[in-house]
């Protein structure tokens, strides 16, 4: 940022930058993008003495600043963290590149050969929170599907994510890419973010990463398309013909294996014939996994230690040991329940009746739906993807994990020998 | 609409019932919906009395205010255009449907079988302008992709498209599906457009058809995804080895065949190599067909009917028979002219270089790039997806030509024998 610049001043060139840089990245070849995402990860650990001195500047405002220690743990920057966002970079570098490829090369009846060539997306604008490690996957993501981005993370990790940026960008230039592939917003306040969402003449895309509040800002004020991550409540439906073993399993995977994740299981639905056999042996494994139970009252009578749930419970993202657990009269009650309280992000039913485990994944409206299997599933490497820039609640252009694909378009190519419009 | 209903309580009425129908739209089987498509033709046809009294308000309307003849033409229903409705609903009742199927199923190390489900996105809202026409065409592409629709059409045709729907409507509800899944807001304000842009708790997708003002107003207001088809300044690039009779049939059936139409010709880029040798037999071909032609002083000089071109003319989409037309030095400075001044739209290149050709398609940045074919082939029905409810000319979600699998989204679908997340 020059000395006298304002906001506006400074978004305008930053985005202007990176529209420009878009161009070139977006024609390089797989092998020129590997080896600038080679000199990125490098760049992190040659740089790793510099990283931790601006990190501990985040660390000490964040100490004045009565951060918890959770966030400060977030945002701390060790060696061994360091190691992992070079790494991280690395992976991304193996995956394979999604630009370039024709889907889909059919003759029209006049001769034409069409297809869908995919390509980059443009410039992606990202606005996240706390983990300076997400500057450098977001970026390794962006550079790799040939968009540049523009990163504007959370005024805590200020120092590190300018320090992280500028060994991203200095790598990227010493390999031949433009540096403002990788572009930070170096103010933290609202108004340059206000002024980005206005640049819809040089970002193709916004990824808020945050709390609701964050992303229903940015939705309401963006001209530019925004891909939206709300809440994850997950729901397991318990049906009656259940495996209750297996239920029992999945459901305590789901809830406790790492309960502060947007994957996790947030309710428990239960048919009411498996109920009184399902639920002691449910409620006993979660307990053991610390697990507190917030039932109806036929959860409550059946299990003892289960506390009553207050309304607010049901659609509620505990992000904790925490269950909300319902003893529902039939699967049409329980698809009511996710359809009222749900957040369209992932559902799971566990049953041994093939035809109502289709009937699920048909009506359930999530962006993931699983048949006998934990929720914790929804996730980029999970599903295969091979790494994820976040998780879509939202139906336009991608929902679910959305990984390198999903940073990309097709355009339409035709290869004709003169043919003309009849 | 109820007496003294407000504009905020029909909208929030009208889209809270679109909502409610979108569900059971959904998980409507092929042949329910087909059903209901053949049943929304045979209304068109029996309700033609109707239909051409409810629009001969509208065109009282349109001559007192003094509409164009060509405006009210577009607007006029006949017996003919009635049941060319009728034909264009048949047409895409006979399309596969694109929902329920599952693509990319794949087994994981951990055995879960992960696939994408393709499943409509939900509510769409359309914006649109005068032709009463586009009231059926989109009704049938959003009930086919099992979407329900919002309708909001112009003031000038307002009769006919409240006509139109209410048809559309009973036949649904004969055919057992909900009536409010197509849903038409009988106002013409702006308010209820604001009003409808706020509720993205019921509507998936907006899209605007109409002038570049309505469009950009609709983005600028909208929290619900917008798709946008902005203007179309295509081009064609005559590249120096370039077959020229080829080159000419190819061009004036592009600028010449039907010139009022976004996908039609507006800037030819010739190489100064070709230009003295294929200038010359394109102006004439050209002017055969009343072309005007505005020239860069060199084109002038080759073509003394071209007139000179002002600096206004690079980027006009003139939809008429207007053809600007530059010599440029070298195929670096046509792709930087499209750059300049396309719009993301359609461009081609003519050129029997299989190198120059494979460069153009890479780096030119069109919703649809063709080599040696005419831009006029920019079209869903050309390009082979059956049918169109616009062309895109943003890249999330679609790029190019929107059809029935436009209209979808993909959820991903698990099928587990107990996978829990270690």
């Amino acid at each position: 940022m020059t000395p006298n610049e304002t906001t506006a001043a400074m978004v305008e060139r930053i985005c202007h930058g990176a529209k420009a840089a878009a161009g070139p990245l977006s024609h390089a070849g797989t092998a020129s993008k590997n080896a600038a995402l080679q000199a990125m990860a490098r760049g992190l650990r040659a740089g790793a003495e510099f990283l931790k001195k601006e990190n501990a500047k985040d660390m000490e405002a964040g100490t004045s600043s009565g951060l918890s220690a959770a966030m400060l743990d977030r945002l701390l920057l060790t060696d061994t963290r360091i190691g992992q966002m070079a790494e991280g970079i690395e992976e991304v570098s193996a995956l394979p590149d999604p630009v370039g490829g024709i889907e889909r090369m059919e003759r029209r009846p006049n001769g034409l050969l069409v297809g869908r060539m995919r390509i980059p997306l443009g410039v992606i604008a990202i606005i996240y929170e706390s983990r300076p490690n997400v500057t450098a996957d977001a970026a390794a993501l962006c550079v790799k599907s040939g968009n540049a981005v523009i990163l504007r993370g959370g005024s805590e990790a200020i120092h590190s994510n300018v320090a992280v940026a500028g060994v991203l960008r200095e790598a990227l230039t010493t390999a031949g890419l433009p540096g403002n592939a990788v572009s930070l917003i170096p103010k933290t306040d609202r108004a340059a973010i206000d002024e980005m969402l206005t640049k819809e003449e040089y970002i193709d895309l916004v990824i808020p990463r945050g709390g609701e509040g964050l992303i229903r800002s940015v939705v309401e004020k963006s001209r530019i398309p925004v891909i939206k991550h709300y809440k994850g409540v997950c729901h397991a439906y318990v049906d009656e013909n259940a495996d209750i073993p297996l239920a029992v399993r999945v459901c305590v995977n789901a809830k406790a294996q790492r309960p502060g994740v947007c994957n996790a299981l947030e309710t428990m639905l239960v048919h009411q014939a498996i109920a009184p056999t399902f639920l002691p042996k449910a409620a006993e494994a979660l307990v053991n996994e610390g697990v507190e139970l917030r039932g109806c009252p036929e959860t409550v009578r059946l299990v003892p230690k289960a506390v009553p749930a207050a309304d607010a419970d049901w659609g509620t993202e505990f992000l904790d040991r925490i269950l909300a657990v319902r003893v529902v009269p039939s699967m049409d009650a329980a698809l009511e329940h996710i359809r009222k309280h749900g957040s369209l992000h992932t559902e799971a039913i566990l049953t041994r009746d093939h035809g109502r485990a289709m009937r699920f994944l048909r009506e359930v409206d999530s962006s993931l739906v699983l048949v006998n299997a934990s929720t914790r599933f929804n996730d980029g490497h999970q599903l295969g993807l091979g790494a994820e820039i976040g998780i879509s609640t939202s139906k336009i252009h991608a929902f679910g994990p959305m990984g390198l694909a999903e940073l990309t378009t097709t355009k339409f190519v035709a290869f004709g020998d003169g043919q003309v419009r009849q």
